[in-house]
C-alpha cells in the first residue's frame, strides 16, 4: 500500500488528449522528477507544463495535484492530460515507473480509495457499473446506488442487528443470570423488522438484473411469420436478412437495443418447425429451444394473416414448456386478417397486434416488453442488480428466518444465526471481506479506476 | 464562430475517465445549467460537481474552467471529467446541445485556436501529428515542430522576403526616379540568402517524410534464401511461417516495427524465381516486383552457405532496375559458409552478414536500415516531414530561382516572383490560406482537438 501506482486512465485510443493518474506518497516527487522545472503545487490547479524524459521535451501536459486524503484514493493523486498518442502515454508511464511508481492493477485506485475509507464496497462497485452502464436505466440504478442509499439502508440494518447482538452475548456471558432476560417477542420484532427489509431488497434483485445486463428477448415463431422484420422494425433498421423463402435465418442473430431506456438482447432464432427439411434446418430449432431457455422473455410471432398451423400449435406447447413470461404476437395485420384462433390455454397471455409495415403496435409491444422494468418496485429508490449483493442478502436471509425458530429456545445458536447475517451484512459493505476476494471483486475494474 | 462547441476529447472507448470539452462564449453559461448547482468558476480549479440532467443526476463530475484568451481555443473553455461510460459522455454531449452548444468539428478546437492566434498552421499541424505519433523519432519531430522553431525559421525568411518586396515596390510606383536604385548584388544576395534556407528546409524532407511515415523496406530473395527467419528475427517474433519447403510466403507479409525508435514497415514478398512454377508463384513474383517499387529500401536476401543461382543473379538485375537504395544480406552464415561471389556491379553497396539463428548480424542490419533516419540532417533541428510543407515550399523555392534570373532585368516581374515565393511561406503559416482548404486541413485533425 506504500507504493505509488500509475496508469492510463481514458482507455487504449489514440485521441486528443488521455490522462495519465498517479497515486501514492511518492506522486509528487515523481512528478517534479518528470516536469521540465520542478515546483511547489497547488492542489486542483490546473498547470500548463513540460514533460521532459530527462533528455527531450515529452509533451506540453495540464497537470492537477489532489492533497491527501482530500483525493479520489485519499492518497497524494496526481492527474496529467496529456495528448494522446500512444507513444506519449507509453512514455510516461516508463518514465513515471522508471523515477518509482509501479503500473497499476485494474481497480487499484478504487480499491485504494475503499482501503482508505473514501467509499464502501458497494459504492466502488456502484463506480465500476456505472462506467460499464451504456443505457438509462443501468445508468440511474448505478447513480442511485453510488448515492449510497443502499450502503446507507445496509448500515441501518447492521446496526439493528449488531445490537441485539450484543444484547444476546452479554447475557449469555451472565452465568449468574443477574440481567433481565430479553422478551422474545423484542427479540422477534428486532429480527423480523431487518428480515422484512432484507426481504425487500432481495426482491428488486429480479428487476434490478434485467436492468443492469439487459433483458433477453426470444423471438420464436415458425418460418416466414415475421420474426426478421419484427426485429428490423424494433430496431429500426435493416439488420436481420429478410426473405420471403422461409428458414433463411438459420443462425440466431442478436440485437441489443435500447427500448425506454432499456436494455435489451433480442434473439431472432431459425424458424421452428414440426418436422425439419433438412440438418440445418433442425440444428436451428435445437438453437430456438435453447434461444428461449436462456431469455427472460419470450415473443411468439404468429401470422395475423393465417389460420395458426399444426405446427404452430406444436410449437406453442414447447414454449409453454418453458414457463416464461410469453408475449403473443399477431403479425402482419396490414394484410386480409383471419378470426383469432389461438389454442385455449393462451388466455390470459398479452397479445400484441402488428404489422412491420405500418409500424401499428410496435410501440406497443416495445411498452409491453420492458414493462416490468420501467415500473420496477424499488425499496426506496433501492434496486439489487448485483449477485454478489443478492447472494449475501439471500445468506442472511436464511439465517434470520433461522434465528426467528430459535428465538424460543434463545443462547447460542441464536446468537450464531444473527451472527452470520451481521457477517454478511458487513461482507457486503466490505468490512469483512478477505483481502482475496477483495482483489477478485477490483479485478474487475477497469483499468485506471 | 460566434457559437459554443463540445465533444468528447478522450477517444470512443467506456474507460474510467472521459474528458468532454467545450468551448465559444457560451460555455460558461451552459456549464452552469448541467451542473446541479450553478456558482462562479475561478479559472483553472479543477472543481468536484454534480452534474443534473433537469430530472436526475447523470454524475459527479471534475469541472474546469478556463477563461479567454488563456485556454487552449482562445475562447472560454470548459472541460469535464466525467466516467467514461458511453451512456454518459452520449447524455452529456446530449445536455450541452439541448443548452445551446453545438458538436464540434474534428480538429475544430485547433481551428479556433488558429483563428484566435493561439498558433499558427504549423503548430497546429504538429498538434496533430504529434497525437498520432506511435514512435520515439515522430514523436520528437512533432514536438520540435510544436516548439515553433519551423514558424519562426519561416517568419524570419517571410521578413527578408517582404522588406525586399517592399523596396522593390516602392521603386516601381517612383515613376519620377527620386529613389536611389537597389544594387543588383543586394537584391541578389537578399534572395539567395532566402533560397538557400529553403533549399535546405526543402532538403529534409526526403527524411522527413521517412521518420513520419515510416520507412518501407521490401525483403526480397529466391525462395528459401531466409526472408521469412529474417523478418522474425527483426520482429523479435515468430510472424511469417517459416518452412523450409520454397514458395511458401505467397502473400506478402507486412510487418511495422520500430527499430531505435524509428518506424519501419517490412514486407516479406514471395521468393522470386527465373522460372515460375506454377500461376500462384508467378502472381508472388509480381507482387514482389510491386513492393520493390513502393519500398523505400530494398533488402537483398542471400544465402551465404550456397554459391549465387542464376535465378539470384537475375533477381540483382531486378532489384538494380528500381534504382533504389539497397541492403544486400548474406543469411544463414551460421551454416558452412562458401566464398563470396556476389555480380561485380554490387560493389559499393552495403553487405551485412546475418545469421538468424544465433542472432549475428541483426543489429547491425536494424542500424544500417535507419542509418539515414538516426543521422537526419536537420536544419537547425527542423525537419520537414509534411507534403503540404514541402510543396509550398518548392513553389516558394522555383519563384525564387525565377526571381534571380530577373534581378537585373528588375521591375515587376521580379517583383511578381518574389511576391509569390512570399504568399507560398505565407500560406505555409497560415496566414493567406482560403478558409475551404483550412477546413481541409482541421478536418484531418482528430475529434476533440
Amino acid at each position: 500500500m506504500n507504493d505509488t501506482i500509475c496508469a492510463v486512465s481514458t482507455g487504449p485510443v489514440s485521441a486528443a488528449v488521455a490522462v495519465v493518474r498517479m497515486s501514492g506518497p511518492q506522486a509528487l516527487t515523481i512528478l517534479n522528477r518528470v516536469v521540465l522545472h520542478a515546483r511547489t503545487w497547488q492542489p486542483r490547479v490546473q498547470t500548463f507544463c513540460t514533460l521532459f524524459d530527462g533528455k527531450e521535451v515529452l509533451d506540453k501536459a495540464l497537470v492537477t495535484f489532489f492533497q491527501a486524503p482530500h483525493s479520489f484514493t485519499g492518497e497524494d493523486v496526481v492527474e496529467l492530460a496529456v495528448h494522446g498518442s500512444s507513444y506519449i502515454k507509453g512514455r510516461l508511464l516508463e518514465l513515471l515507473c522508471a523515477y518509482g511508481a509501479r503500473p497499476a492493477r485494474r481497480g487499484e485506485f478504487s480499491q485504494r480509495a475503499f482501503m482508505h475509507g473514501k467509499m464502501d464496497l458497494i459504492e466502488a462497485q456502484a463506480v465500476c457499473d456505472l462506467i460499464a452502464s451504456g443505457n438509462q436505466a443501468a445508468h440511474r440504478l448505478a447513480i442511485h446506488t453510488l448515492d449510497g442509499k443502499l450502503s446507507a439502508r445496509l448500515t441501518q440494518l447492521k446496526t439493528t442487528l449488531a445490537e441485539l447482538l450484543a444484547q444476546i452475548e452479554v447475557r449469555l456471558d451472565d452465568v449468574d443470570e443477574e440481567m433481565t432476560p430479553l422478551g422474545t417477542d423484542y427479540i422477534t420484532q428486532q429480527i423480523q423488522s431487518v428480515l422484512t427489509h432484507i426481504k425487500a431488497l432481495a426482491q428488486t434483485f429480479s428487476v434490478g438484473r434485467l436492468i443492469k445486463d439487459g433483458l433477453k428477448v426470444a423471438l420464436v415463431g415458425v418460418p416466414n411469420s415475421g420474426k426478421s422484420s419484427l426485429l428490423n422494425a424494433l430496431v429500426g433498421f435493416d439488420r436481420a436478412i429478410v426473405s420471403a423463402q422461409s428458414g433463411t435465418t438459420r443462425d440466431t442473430v442478436e440485437e441489443t437495443l435500447d427500448i425506454n431506456g432499456q436494455k435489451i438482447i433480442l434473439t431472432d432464432t431459425a424458424g421452428i418447425r414440426d418436422h425439419a427439411v433438412d440438418v440445418a434446418e433442425q440444428e436451428g430449432m435445437r438453437r430456438s429451444v435453447r434461444a428461449m431457455e436462456k431469455a427472460d422473455v419470450i415473443v411468439w410471432v404468429t401470422d395475423g394473416s393465417l389460420a395458426l398451423s399444426e405446427a404452430e400449435r406444436t410449437l406453442w406447447q414447447q414454449i409453454k414448456e418453458q414457463h416464461k413470461r410469453t408475449l403473443i404476437v399477431r403479425n402482419k395485420m396490414d394484410r386480409t386478417v383471419v378470426p383469432l384462433d389461438l389454442p385455449a390455454d393462451t388466455q390470459g397471455f398479452v397479445i400484441v397486434e402488428v404489422s412491420c409495415k405500418s409500424g401499428q403496435g410496435i410501440q406497443e409491444l416495445k411498452n409491453s416488453l420492458v414493462k416490468d422494468m420501467d415500473e420496477a418496485e424499488t425499496v426506496d429508490g433501492i434496486l439489487i442488480s448485483n449477485l454478489r449483493h443478492y447472494e449475501a442478502l439471500l445468506r442472511a436471509q436464511t439465517d434470520l428466518e433461522e434465528a426467528l425458530l430459535q428465538v424460543n429456545a434463545g443462547g447460542e445458536f441464536l446468537a450464531e444465526h444473527i451472527r452470520k447475517a451481521l457477517f454478511y451484512l458487513q461482507d457486503l459493505l466490505g468490512e469483512v471481506t478477505p483481502d482475496d476476494v477483495l482483489g477478485i471483486i477490483f479485478s474487475k475494474f477497469c483499468m485506471g479506476k
